[in-house]
């Protein structure tokens, strides 16, 4: 299949761009894609892939800039349930603790999601995943985390798992046992802390050898927070996760700045996610490090926070920087990157140019997948998109509404 | 047509709501629309109106939120080329004032707006029409404002009306040949004021008794702001404007306070609109008028500032509160009103309730139609719509996607 004449191809060659380098686009005008079968084949101008391939079915996108596949790093895109009602509390004034103390929060998506069953479990989840395809997402990261104990955390993991099979969404799974401290252990956390260790890691690395043999490992995550997990825990649960030959990520710095992104740093983290209250030197560790950084911008949004990722230290550091929706039911329900990045393009201060790059090839890398997809180069995945706007300005600069007309997530066609 | 088993049944009867009256949804549970023609016959409960219309077609909402269609009271919907690069600008740096002196800012859309033919202009127009009537607006004021001269001005208004005709949309048109000074009168702006009430109102009088006899005369509407229009330059467009007949709208007191909310008032427009900058005194005579105050959160959002309409103090003060997208293609190219209802709940404050009633009824007074639309009530228009979602507080809530399913219009139905 030729997809030709694009208005602009834009092909982020060349793998992940660190610092100064972000927003490299690569740009082929009136450009090409030849894909056979799942891939990419060839990429280059309209004129010479045609003559490459006289007799392919064509696909025109004139006047339409294509593009790799957003690949969303950071999701809790699997839950039961909804925090409408809170969110309603809140405007009228309810403070987060009375809202704790009569069993809202993270807690009430928790009981909805222990009772139930993985059917329910993933009709609910669904239309979250199309919603996010249809928003152009080809590939998105999915953590566990609201059942916090063994048996649910496995539920929601063979949901993951079904659900990636469904298909379109590719979907990268993490184990996020350590999302919050499970209800049953609040007054002793150390204890949650040890039975992750002790007893949940290990059933998770013996069931996925079982459930899924060939896949890569899930990611282990920690949301390392005050109110969460200390940094010691944090260390505690990432280290015996790498001992096991788990890839581990880590939310720091959110709301405090307890060391979390050095922490990864520490233990060669696949990425930091959040870091609103990083330190310099903190911002400094990561870019002299393989960690990527990952900005979640919907989420202070979602919360009507004033202080957003500082993005421009961490470039001008050299970081790799990425962004994601964070999609999840307190804070973010969001399934569109592209209004993440529109957000990074005027609180993070980042161009259009730089959140493309930061949504793709960057996303990739953030999940371990930059050799795969997040670029249009020859021997990637052939994921891509056919936007409905001539000039890639116009993610960023349009906010509120979908821009994608078409995916193509492995070779097949979806009109949105 | 018989819509029922709607989970909520969002009917917003009961006329347009002021101060703290705003947010009284009247919920019908188990709810169902009858609907005639292309107007409303009954709104009852599933039961009785099955019963009460046994034969009719019937369109199951069973698990979904039924409601008045979205009335978007403030757009600059038609224009020509886009303004994407200078966004980009922007980012990199560059001030406004040296985007201006490179011809950029709104005197470029005004260029191109002048070079479009009436056709091209409508084929650039129609996709944002279809955008914004898929998120779920059924009626929409639509500015002019990009020519600045007499021939392109009324080239707007047959473009608007041609649209109208086109459908879906309903387009409610306004004339805002004062947007700007026009180019050619940047050094006399008293001059294009003149030009404005001794020659433009007169022709659009004479034009619209020849064009569209049968309708509502159009808005006539002043950018009331430092470096547009003064306010006795408004004050005398304005007056000229409400001599000839024509209702009236005001933009005001956006980035500083001329003083536009207090002429509204004294001269009886329908709306005054932005009032970001408005005095608590003035906000106290708008409470005290008809005239609506229309808050377009979508612009502070657009251009990354902090500040947004004092919507509490509007509504202390018993005012009539609506929101608008402001939809134009330099600081809020943004179709989508849920977007807006979103950033209402974070930036002002609003409950999804108030936001709700703020976008429709309130919305639909905003423009001078509240008895024809904006609500579920028999011999009103039928424009509602189908939610995807249980609840209405996933209005607000949930944001950068589109949560309607299905736009009905006079009665016919559009699946989004």
């Amino acid at each position: 299949m030729l997809i030709h004449s694009a208005s602009q191809l834009i092909t982020l060659a060349g793998g992940p761009q660190r610092g100064s380098d972000l927003g490299r686009l690569e740009i082929i005008p009136d450009g090409a894609v030849y894909i056979q079968d799942e891939k990419i084949a060839a990429v280059g101008s309209t004129r010479d892939l045609r003559r490459a391939y006289p007799d392919a079915p064509e696909v025109d996108a004139s006047g339409r800039v294509v593009m790799p596949g957003f690949v969303d790093p950071h999701t809790h895109a699997i839950w039961a349930g909804d925090r409408a009602v809170e969110f309603e509390q809140r405007l009228q004034g309810k403070t987060y603790l009375e809202i704790l103390a009569e069993g809202g929060g993270i807690l009430s998506t928790v009981r909805a999601t222990r009772t139930s069953s993985l059917e329910k479990l993933m009709a609910e989840t669904r239309p979250r995943l199309w919603s996010m395809f249809t928003c152009g997402t080809t590939t998105a990261e999915v953590k566990t985390g609201y059942g916090l104990r063994t048996a649910v955390e496995l539920r929601m993991l063979q949901a993951l798992l079904t659900l990636n099979n469904e298909g379109p969404l590719e979907i990268v799974p993490t184990f996020l046992g350590a999302h919050a401290i499970a209800p049953e252990f609040l007054e002793r956390p150390d204890d949650y802390t040890a039975l992750i260790c002790n007893t949940m890691l290990p059933i998770l690395k013996e069931w996925w050898s079982h459930q899924a043999p060939y896949a890569d490992l899930p990611f282990v995550d920690v949301f390392c927070e005050t109110g969460a997990f200390s940094l010691e825990q944090s260390r505690s649960i990432l280290t015996r996760a790498k001992e096991l030959g788990f890839p581990l990520k880590i939310h720091a710095d959110e709301f405090d700045n307890l060391g979390g992104a050095k922490l990864a740093t520490e233990l060669g983290a696949v990425s930091a996610d959040h870091l609103v209250k990083t330190s310099p030197e903190d911002i400094q560790a990561l870019a002299n490090s393989q960690t990527a950084a990952v900005a979640l911008p919907c989420t202070p949004f979602g919360l009507a926070e004033t202080r957003y990722t500082p993005a421009q230290d961490i470039l001008n550091a050299g970081g790799l920087l990425a962004i994601a929706t964070d999609l999840n039911p307190g804070t973010a329900w969001c399934e569109n990157m592209q209004f993440a990045m529109a957000l990074a393009c005027r609180y993070m201060r980042l161009t259009p140019a730089q959140a493309i790059a930061a949504a793709t090839i960057n996303a990739a890398a953030a999940i371990g997948r930059a050799d795969r997809i997040g670029s249009l180069e020859p021997g990637k995945q052939a994921d891509l998109l056919i936007l409905s706007v001539p000039d890639y300005r116009h993610l960023g600069y349009r906010f509120g509404v979908n821009l994608v007309q078409t995916v193509i997530k492995k070779g097949r066609i979806y009109p949105v």
